[in-house]
């Protein structure tokens, strides 16, 4: 029996964000496996469907039981917030199944949460970018800030996930001290919360204002290149750096 | 009276790429504009929708034609293949519409090369990333030069657009060999060609072998991170550097 697994990109929260492809994985999938809050995001559309969750942190026995019940034959999608494979799940899946025979594993892309944090913005992501995570919870601190003083370097704009939290408090403060160390503080920058969702907000501020904002998990921070500038409250990066 | 533009991401091309949210607003468009070859792939279902296009490097032209049609009061879609706002139009477009005041500019978000290729090569973007284009038509040499630089020194999984053309052969090699100053030759890499279109193709290599690799225009290439591995044919970056 040969079963199927589909590592799917949910975009940020709303039905209208996601692919049509996405949507027919979920439409023909056995059951859907996810984080909580993902789960509930999907609405009336697939109410009926069987669902699995696991929590925060649980993330490798939610891949195996993806494993386990594609064994059985079953079409089971797993779903991701933003992008499948953007600091998503899709990896771990690829891994952890690596001695499967009888599996095949598709990944099914998304809007992650630089794109659509980008566009509500404006423009900022027109020429050259890095995404990079703060979260030190399975990467070295010292591998971030030498991300962070790279991307600096080579002048890209930077796009910042997972900023901070209740438990990881100041790193934003500490990320922004960083990238000061060669970028002047009034570089146009901004953040975006809870995009696509309930409480949606865009903020454009300035880099030395970025560290005491109120930034949170659900916030995106970018941090523009030289030439990006404010047009109209929105972040614009031009095409160009000539 | 006040007309909208909308700048649409139409993702790779086939309209499962697309959201919901870009097929509602091209429905609902007046008018939809773009490169010949992008409204070329729209299909049966924009078969009867009002069109116009211009050529490569008419792009001030195609923004400026949408400024003039919603200064009328239409609702315009411009359309850009991936992404809305990566190396997309957007920016021109807040740019040059900066001046006027009756006119609305949203952006429409779409699955970008980096997302839609990874998909297809199993899970290259589970860590922080890089995205680079090798243009040097609106961008200088050194500048980009410096981006891999930089790019190379923070461990990034680096992806490149517009890697190389007929117009512009030899530019993957200098890049590569840009990147084998700190990166060693036999770092897995990968490119994706025609993603979503006829003649999709995906390919694992190294980055030694990227230099002489059958690359062209519609290529997307993936430069692995110190810890990206190949799993069954598939490039795989974990999602932590511990």
């Amino acid at each position: 029996m040969r079963g199927n697994i589909y590592v799917v990109g949910m975009g940020p929260g709303k039905e209208g964000m996601m692919t049509g492809d996405a949507l027919a994985v979920l439409d023909g999938a056995d059951l859907i496996v996810g984080y909580p809050v993902y789960l509930d995001q999907l609405g009336e559309r697939f109410a009926k469907k069987e669902k699995y969750s696991t929590g925060m942190r649980q993330e490798k026995e939610r891949c195996l039981y993806c494993i386990e019940r594609a064994k059985e034959g079953k079409k089971v999608a797993l779903v991701c917030s933003g992008d499948a494979g953007v600091y998503g799940m899709a990896s771990l899946m690829l891994e952890l199944s690596e001695e499967e025979n009888d599996i095949e594993i598709s990944v099914i892309p998304g809007i992650t949460a630089a794109l659509s944090g980008a566009a509500l913005l404006g423009a900022p992501l027109s020429h050259d970018f890095c995404v990079i995570s703060l979260s030190d919870l399975l990467t070295p601190a010292e591998g971030i800030e030498r991300r962070l003083r790279a991307a600096a370097e080579g002048d890209f704009v930077i796009v910042l996930y997972n900023p901070q939290s209740r438990n990881r408090s100041g790193y934003m403060k500490r990320a922004a001290d960083i990238l000061m160390g060669s970028i002047l503080g009034d570089r146009p920058c901004a953040y975006v919360k809870n995009i696509g969702r309930e409480g949606e907000e865009a903020h454009i501020c300035t880099l030395s204002e970025l560290g005491d904002a109120d930034i949170d998990m659900f916030t995106t921070v970018f941090i523009g290149n030289s030439k990006t500038r404010i047009i109209k409250d929105k972040l614009v990066t031009p095409r160009g750096m000539v």
